[in-house]
């Protein structure tokens, strides 16, 4: 089997053109691929296939052999590979995903993608469909209580929960102790995603994310929007910013006009490789 | 630059051919492609090249950039490659390393190699030689001390210091909480590796391996020498014995006519690759 491997911000797929490859049980495929010792190794495999009503259809298995709905540094991987390899043409192109479709706009460079902007959708500010348990009408800058200290906490879903909570230093931000703390607080009912912002200036803002289930990751697309769209309703941002996460830096809009939230990163080809199966 | 992905007991690397390829800088070569997000991924960089004195020459660079003298699970997928790619249509090859030249005796299934055992060359006994502070003439079943609680140890060089200690349940051992205490115990002035070992029977031991300085692995070639070297001196093995590690079994024998340990164990093929450098 043909594959190719890439990674969005130091997240890295096994992407699989499932036009001219056939993968049979793609979750059990994903588990023995993604061993780092023993496959190939990465986060999952991505199945990039047709679609009936989009240009592709995308579909990923995390390393654990689950499927996941979609990944913000994925689906950039995905736009490259199509274009790269000559599947479209097309700079602008709708991908159909388990979290409904994403359109990507493409900045190509020597024939090449080198940036992606992905449309992620309007964010969800309700407590109530967040999940949140609160009474406010927004959960902004809400007092949250951890080992006896008060954090001022901002939630924000897009399409998955986010906390998201300003400190002094990140770098220094003891992230192992407060970000499973945050994730578990009973504020939150289907556990939350937290992200740690210092604000550089109103167009620079540096996060560290403690992922739901995963931990501490190099980046996470979701949360640099939410983190966007956090800073936008504090006043500490402009509408538009750079996020700068440990594996690199996004550009996320708050669109004014349509309200949806644009995500603009790199997208990197590693390699290519073929293994028997 | 071509590559590939192979792996011994879990113990992977990547391999290249330097007879047509050209690595400039290894070591920088080394940290940028083991990089197991933003690179190919692995435990270091293999390097396969002409030898005047043998027939090929391995050299290898860990992930950290720095060069390391031989692996036994590294040298055994040096054999596969060179035999499986046409290299060599001999199937006892000697390879020179920075340990010195080591033969390989590889066996053959379908065309491929299965197996290879490599000869590992005669155990050190002497304390001052592995190096052990002792008075002792050998360091057999010698008390240490670890946290008010005495193991018996079993000291033994294979070029690189081990220091083997049996226990009843190797499943439930605290490794994480005894291995680093034993490596770094005043009794080795250059610090240990330590295997601690389950003896299933006399043909069988299971261990789990505490490297010096990178802590607990999924095999170590050198640290089942040194177990089987250790067994049969305590009498609890023959000079024959599987033993079984987390990434796999190895085989391994102390020849009584010629002093040498033999470590017989698989060498696996995972991907063929190419990247641009």
């Amino acid at each position: 089997m043909k594959f190719t491997k890439m990674q969005g911000l130091g997240n890295d797929y096994i992407y699989v053109n499932c036009f001219t490859e056939k993968v049979a049980d793609p979750s059990k495929m994903a588990k023995i691929l993604s061993d780092r010792h023993f496959g190939i190794g990465s986060d999952g495999l991505v199945l990039i296939m047709p679609s009936e009503t989009c240009d592709f259809k995308m579909r990923m298995f995390n390393s654990d052999g689950s499927e996941a709905e979609m990944c913000g540094n994925a689906i950039r991987c995905v736009g490259k590979y199509v274009y790269d390899n000559g599947l479209t043409q097309k700079t602008v192109i709708k991908i159909e995903t388990l979290a409904g479709i994403k359109i990507l706009d493409m900045k190509v460079e020597n024939g090449k993608v080198a940036m992606v902007r992905v449309d992620m959708g309007e964010p969800v500010l309700q407590p109530a469909l967040i999940p949140v348990k609160s009474e406010e009408e927004l959960f902004i800058s809400q007092p949250v209580l951890i080992d006896g200290k008060e954090f001022k906490v901002t939630c924000v879903s897009m399409g998955n929960p986010h906390a998201v909570t300003y400190v002094e230093d990140i770098d220094k931000f003891p992230l192992d102790i407060i970000g499973p703390k945050m994730e578990n607080d009973s504020l939150f009912p289907k556990r939350i995603n937290a992200e740690f912002v210092q604000v550089l200036d109103s167009k620079t803002l540096k996060m560290r994310v403690w992922e739901r289930g995963a931990g501490e990751t190099l980046a996470c697309g979701t949360g640099a929007c939410a983190t966007l769209v956090s800073s936008v309703l504090n006043g500490v941002s402009d509408r538009c910013a750079v996020v700068k996460l440990l594996g690199g830096d996004l550009i996320i809009e708050w669109n004014e006009n349509d309200n949806h939230v644009y995500m603009t990163g790199p997208a990197t080809k590693v390699f290519d490789g073929e293994i028997e199966i």
